[in-house]
């Protein structure tokens, strides 16, 4: 690019961050654009910032004609890059949005901890004979508490730090995996031995981790067989971590006690699903990243992604191919 | 009490604790008796061990016959001294079971908390059409994030202290209003200016101080009008803190957004009591306590106290019948 050639950026993630980046100097040019399918504008921009949503789930299995065009680096919005793909990797840089979703997901964790613990949906009251058949039932079974029990993190990047903070906080034990065997966790986390005994030892245990060749189906009917009997499972991550029918069977034995989840595979699961229905299980529609400030915060970081490249320096969060996130 | 005579201990807090107590040691003799009212064995027993529970509810208005006997001492096993008549204080000292509770109802006030902001009940889904429409919700209609919100406290005790610390970890900011003035909050903790201030300040309020002459109707049409519009008022203290009209009212209106009750006032309300059936309202029955290890927490702290008795030293937890907590 000379000197004298605007850095072109092919914007898919709205206006509202297309002025922001115009705002940044005279050096860029926007092309707001979230609706033609990235490929077939590639050849115009360096840069693309785009989304899941972007016309991606009708992508061609090969790199379409004119793919990666002029563009150098992709810029995603989402933390996963499963949604794409694999030849979104022709360009030189991919960079992802993680930790923008890390707050609201650890707190949607604790919703749903808390949901399982207290069921207090089951508690509220409409008249005086609840009340008193439900005041003498909180002695009889009383309402779980989180302090003391134990949560085990499977996978402890942006989203799995912010859970385990909270967790500790409550007075929980935590224990975590992560693919890095070297990498670090945060004082008072421990490392787990191994996947079984992570789930022997978790009386809730968090899915945080991408999805990727090493870890499809990683809870599946020989590994589940080591949950400690009862476990709350919570996948906020990707649903096909987990082997579906492995993990109805552990619900229909009582091995797993409840499953929160909040991503399933497919997405939505086809009608009749049993996932839908079954007494144990919390199906959400993959909105655990949902908060008013969540737009704000991705748009935040993309400027700033921008910001360093214009200065010449390393990206953040950039993806790695070879390993999938 | 000569050093031949043993102290006697009238427990109405059940035989585990009375074992408990007996094996403290050779001078230490144990009245299991949880039916009887308290009252008329008096005379035969130096410490009392009691609950709201242990027909209380029938006590006279003027302290009985034989009250307070031989009695220098009553433990309650709870942190209110409000289910008893004020003749309690007519032996030496009273002490209360504060802070046993402490953890279990702060979890209950952040599973009030997360119900309220994130409405999970609202979003679990069982059909892909139910699945597709609450997706797209999720995007229009974002799930609430504490972090960021403002958490007030009136009473900053064993149960404000907890909530607060979890609030802090949250990302919450938080202030508080205690009745000593010049008490000391926590590192992160502001003293609000004024009830008003509080008020108006907060997302969440969460009552947490005793019923006292000074507390009673404390929230009432006057203070309410002050709120922040659409508060979440939590109450996990006790019922008469509150002119549940005046609650009525702002719910109406929409000033207060939401309440969370623990606590009414009578419990339980009569059928038909709008409480019961407000939309904005959940009510449950007094059990923000209830966890599995509440009575053995109780149990141990009774045993402390009675250890020093035994040694001298002075009781934890004394009331104080001036200020009445
Ligand atoms: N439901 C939603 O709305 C939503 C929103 C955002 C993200 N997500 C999902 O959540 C995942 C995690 O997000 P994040 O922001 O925490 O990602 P992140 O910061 O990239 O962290 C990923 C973590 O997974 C670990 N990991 C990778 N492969 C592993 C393996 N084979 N075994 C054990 N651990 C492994 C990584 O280990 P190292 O630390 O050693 O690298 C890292 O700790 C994302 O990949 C995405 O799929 C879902
Ligand atoms: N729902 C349930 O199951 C349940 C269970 C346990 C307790 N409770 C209720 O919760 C209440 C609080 O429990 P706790 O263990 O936190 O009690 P605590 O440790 O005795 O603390 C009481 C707090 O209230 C403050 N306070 C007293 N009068 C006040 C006033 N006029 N204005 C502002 N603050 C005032 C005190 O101020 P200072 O710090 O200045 O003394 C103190 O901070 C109990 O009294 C009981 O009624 C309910």
């Amino acid at each position: 690019m000379g000197a004298d050639q605007p850095l072109v950026v092919l914007n898919q993630l709205g206006e509202v961050t297309g002025r922001a980046i115009e705002a940044l100097g005279p050096g860029l040019r926007v092309i707001n654009d979230e609706h033609t399918p990235a490929w077939e504008r590639a050849h115009e921009a360096d840069v693309l910032l785009t989304a899941p949503r972007n016309g991606w789930r009708q992508a061609p299995k090969a790199p379409p004609a004119g793919w990666p065009g002029r563009l150098r680096w992709v810029q995603t919005a989402s933390v996963g890059i499963d949604f794409f793909p694999p030849w979104i990797f022709d360009v030189a840089q991919v960079s992802c949005a993680r930790g923008v979703a890390a707050l609201p997901i650890a707190e949607y964790v604790f919703a749903a901890l808390l949901a399982h613990n207290k069921a207090l949906d089951t508690r509220w009251v409409q008249s005086s004979e609840a009340w008193r058949r439900e005041f003498q039932r909180a002695e009889q079974q009383p309402l779980g508490l989180l302090h003391g029990q134990h949560l085990g993190l499977l996978g402890f990047g942006a989203i799995g730090r912010q859970v385990a903070q909270l967790a500790l906080a409550f007075g929980m034990t935590v224990s975590a995996l992560r693919r890095s065997d070297a990498g670090e966790f945060l004082p008072g986390v421990r490392r787990a031995e191994s996947l079984a005994a992570l789930l022997a030892e978790s009386d809730h245990l968090v899915l945080a981790l991408p999805i990727t060749a090493e870890t499809e189906g990683l809870l599946n009917a020989q590994t589940l067989a080591h949950a400690r009997p009862g476990l709350h499972l919570v996948n906020i991550a990707r649903g096909r971590l987990i082997d579906q029918e492995a993990l109805l069977a552990a619900l229909d034995s009582g091995r797993i006690g409840a499953a929160t989840l909040d991503a399933v595979y497919p997405e939505p699961l086809p009608d009749g699903h049993r996932l839908y229905t079954h007494p144990a299980v919390r199906l959400s529609p993959h909105l655990s990243w949902s908060a008013g400030e969540v737009q704000q915060v991705t748009s935040a970081k993309v400027l700033d992604n921008l910001r360093r490249w214009l200065a010449g320096q390393p990206l953040l969060d950039v993806v790695d191919p070879a390993v999938g996130y």
